[in-house]
């Protein structure tokens, strides 16, 4: 699914779709592209630009037809098509991801969860199984996921990481505080909760 | 604390100072501005521009003092000063955040949690008291929080996102899938944790 799309504007995709599903009623069987960018505090060429990435065309005068552009943003994110996704690390995050409900909205499945710790091995957390980390090959090659997300400590996410690759993981989104190496193909991406609050401590 | 810094710099410091802190050993005493961009794939120009903003600076040859260099990044990021926070919302991310350990590292200490959940009033979650909502303004009164952690489901965000900045909060970290509307002098930031799964899955 290579596309010509910049990466920064894919990341404001789910924003205008969060905006469009937020309003309702037959007020909003219209909306342009001004009166997204209005509410959003964006440029409204921005806003242009990045939802002519999508299929959607806005109609003069009107714009665009509200739920036609949401779905046009779906099929664009791929909402419709099932994305399984495995999780390594049950921890108070990884239950916290196992137990989200908004990974359907986007049609991602957590098929399996995996753990080091033999406690947490055969729990089931919002109905999915915590199998040995041991097993995570097996596990790939039977749900064949291509996205991990990676909840474990900092000291154990490396190693982990080089197993999640290995076993033929294509796409990582990693918790842990750490920076990931990983073959090129593979896309790693990160979100460190910490210091996203210390950033924002630094703006004020 | 308003800086020059552009905050696509400031969203690498933390990055570094993993990096740096991941290091160990008298090997490791000092660390160039080239083996730095080597390790996390940056270009070098990138890199020395980004550690410019701290006041650290780096020697010909040697490069920088890998301890001092971790201070300064920590000094810079504010790591040494505590800041308060409150939560809002202790549902399942709610509480993993309440237990995770990784905000002390910048200085960070969520205080209190709120919920309009009667069954989880009264609750200590990782020696945090859980409060009603109602009792956000005292909380803030009494702790003086800049910070606020948002973690309600998507249908109140707005309303508890209303509540923080009228009981003075200056900055909020958005969990829940919504744009959220605040005065321009309130610094909002978002984590989709979804669509990010999601972009992630636009990418391979």
């Amino acid at each position: 699914m290579t596309r010509d799309i910049p990466e920064i504007s894919l990341q404001r995709l789910p924003v205008y779709l969060n905006y469009l599903k937020s309003l309702s009623g037959e007020d909003n069987k219209y909306i342009s592209s001004g009166a997204i960018a209005q509410a959003l505090g964006m440029g409204e060429v921005l806003v242009r630009k990045d939802l002519a990435y999508t299929s959607s065309a806005g109609r003069p005068k009107v714009g665009y037809v509200r739920t036609e552009l949401i779905a046009a943003l779906e099929d664009y994110l791929g909402c419709n098509q099932r994305k399984a996704a495995v999780l390594v690390g049950v921890g108070g995050l990884g239950r916290a991801l196992l137990s989200y409900g908004g990974f359907v909205n986007y049609g991602i499945d957590i098929v399996e969860a995996y753990d080091s710790d033999p406690a947490k091995i055969g729990m089931e957390v919002a109905g999915k199984k915590v199998c040995p980390i041991e097993e995570l090959e097996r596990g790939v090659q039977e749900y064949k996921p291509h996205l991990a997300i990676l909840a474990v400590p900092a000291s154990a996410a490396q190693s982990v990481c080089d197993m999640l690759v290995a076993a033929g993981i294509k796409g990582i989104l990693n918790f842990a505080p750490v920076q990931l190496k990983a073959d090129e193909s593979v896309v790693v991406r990160h979100i460190d909760v910490a210091a996203s609050l210390a950033i924002l401590a630094s703006l004020l």
